[in-house]
């Protein structure tokens, strides 16, 4: 699989792009080949500096790039030669399988509605992602692409984040809950409440009822469906909350030189419980809704964590991702009338 | 102070709530009086089976009570002689100075509302709490209360935050924040950009923006101010996050027999960790914007933690809160307004 990855995606650039490429060469999977897109110039000015050549791979020059401050849309529109629309052309026509970028998340998403468009029967598109911690593979659904989504938006989601389960993450049957405030019917806010009457009537889909925020980590849905301000508020509280009890446990661990010594004693203890609470080890967050594999990666990724990103991607491609996307949607399924979709989602990044 | 609690609040009832009171007798500290409000019977027979008396302690008898299961309003106006609503009549008749309840959230709420009225200008009542893992004390409010508030509520519970901190976390002219998903004032939904707005016209409140998911834990503002869904949500995953880290940490650390050991040494920096993270431990939490001092305790309250949040409504029923509230308001501010408030607050209780 071919998969363009945005070389100038993520807080430093260029140079933590080229150290995934390097580390993905290095693991020499046959299946990937990459195509970094960016600025052919700092590109190579960047392989000079490190002395290393790129096998197996093609660099395709985007002259311009988007800042993280930008305005999405607006970006996106000006700057028709950035590194993220490229990609996304390359996609579009076919050129490769997939794309990957830690960029602005605001302007992928914009730019993967203008290039690609919208998967038939879906109004607005949403950002997905596993969760960290859960004693299963669990996903979660949207995380901050669409902020205040109409109840019939939720109910597309419930499709996306079943096709993506099935045939990414290798569930079958998954479930779907929705996320609230309780376990009983008469909890919710409206917008959940709405949302729950349509997915307790529609077809070809294992809807649970709700889910709280306590056991979307505990014994999660194996598809929690949500709306994006709720999704990242969750999610950022999440990993707050991760990195404090992480500071905490540092403090204390460190409070005594005997303790400091034990401490350093269960260190591969200590890395392995931060990999598996790491979001980033989880591979990306798949853009669902849009015709064609795309895979958002955090802007302080690590060369690893783009890797996992670009692995997700190319499995993604494998199993037809785009095709089973328009296939889960049923034809009976409302589709939400405003159709201001793309501004909202861009104006309203994830980061 | 004389604080009456709830003899059948949480899950394991009068033998949990009679523990809190043996643990307070140990501690004689003489500014707190307890009255026991429940079934006389039940109360004296748990008493006789611990052949305990309790010093300094009144019984106030109250034939029925409300199951966690039940109907907030109706359990209320159905069941006049309710543990929950005696001890509200107590407080109302001023014969008690604040109540610490552990049992039905919603029917606390539906039973301050019914008894005690709301403060002058607040249109719905919040549910507070200070935070677990902060590096300083922070506290958010509504964590659930109210599910779908208006703009002008969410400023409200500004006030009433910043009253709280100021007068019972002794917080010195507090900052106060939006929980939002994104720090830029483009971000955030519909009520939470309506919200703003009003926040930053209004009179004596240190509003400073959005604060994200992930900084309420980690540089936090005094007081974040969100609705009871979002409010809720954000406060149960992070409990999730938490219970999840300690269950990998735990199964990291006894996976070989050596780090068993070592994990064993480690112990008490183990336990203070799981203190300082622990929301039990901070106190209860307050109903804020009704005319009396009411402290909400978890369902699964130890005695400890019940016992924090007597001495919780000790102190705020010291420095006077609900006067307090009342002067926090300003003449100004808008008040939403539908009251179909309490209905709705007692269709969605806490837990």
């Amino acid at each position: 699989m071919r998969i363009a990855l945005d070389a100038h995606g993520g807080d430093i650039g260029v140079s933590r792009n080229v150290s995934a490429v390097l580390e993905l060469q290095k693991q020499s999977n046959p299946k990937v080949q990459i195509v970094l897109v960016g600025n052919k110039q700092e590109i190579e000015a960047e392989l000079r500096r490190r002395r290393v050549r790129l096998k197996r791979i093609e660099i395709v020059h985007a002259e311009e790039k988007i800042g993280m401050t930008e305005s999405a849309v607006q970006a996106v529109r000006r700057k028709t030669n950035n590194s993220i629309s490229v990609a996304m052309d390359l996609l579009k026509v076919g050129s490769v399988d997939g794309m990957v970028s830690a960029g602005h998340s605001g302007a992928v998403v914009a730019s993967a509605l203008l290039t690609l468009g919208r998967v038939p029967g879906v109004s607005r598109p949403a950002i997905g992602t596993r969760l960290p911690i859960t004693p299963k593979m669990a996903f979660a659904l949207d995380i901050g692409a669409v902020i205040d989504p109409k109840p019939e938006v939720l109910l597309q989601y419930g499709y996306l984040g079943t096709a993506y389960a099935k045939s990414v993450l290798g569930i079958d049957n998954p479930t779907v809950a929705l996320l609230s405030n309780g376990e009983e019917s008469s909890k919710g806010n409206a917008l959940v409440r709405s949302a729950r009457e349509l997915f307790e009537a529609a077809p070809n889909i294992n809807f649970v009822g709700y889910v709280e925020g306590q056991d979307v980590l505990h014994s999660p849905p194996d598809v929690t469906v949500t709306d994006g301000f709720t999704g990242n508020v969750a999610l950022k509280t999440a990993e707050g909350t991760a990195i404090g009890i992480q500071r905490v446990l540092r403090d204390e661990l460190t409070s005594a030189r005997w303790t400091k010594v034990l401490a350093l004693m269960l260190r591969p203890a200590f890395m392995r419980l931060r990999q598996r609470i790491d979001i980033e080890g989880i591979g990306g967050a798949p853009l669902l809704g849009v015709n064609g594999v795309v895979i958002l990666s955090h802007g302080r990724s690590s060369a690893s964590a783009l890797v996992n990103a670009i692995y997700t991607a190319t499995h993604a491609a494998e199993v037809g991702l785009p095709a089973l996307q328009r296939d889960a949607i049923p034809a009976l399924v409302p589709v939400a009338s405003d159709s201001a979709v793309d501004a909202s989602a861009s104006q309203h990044p994830i980061e």
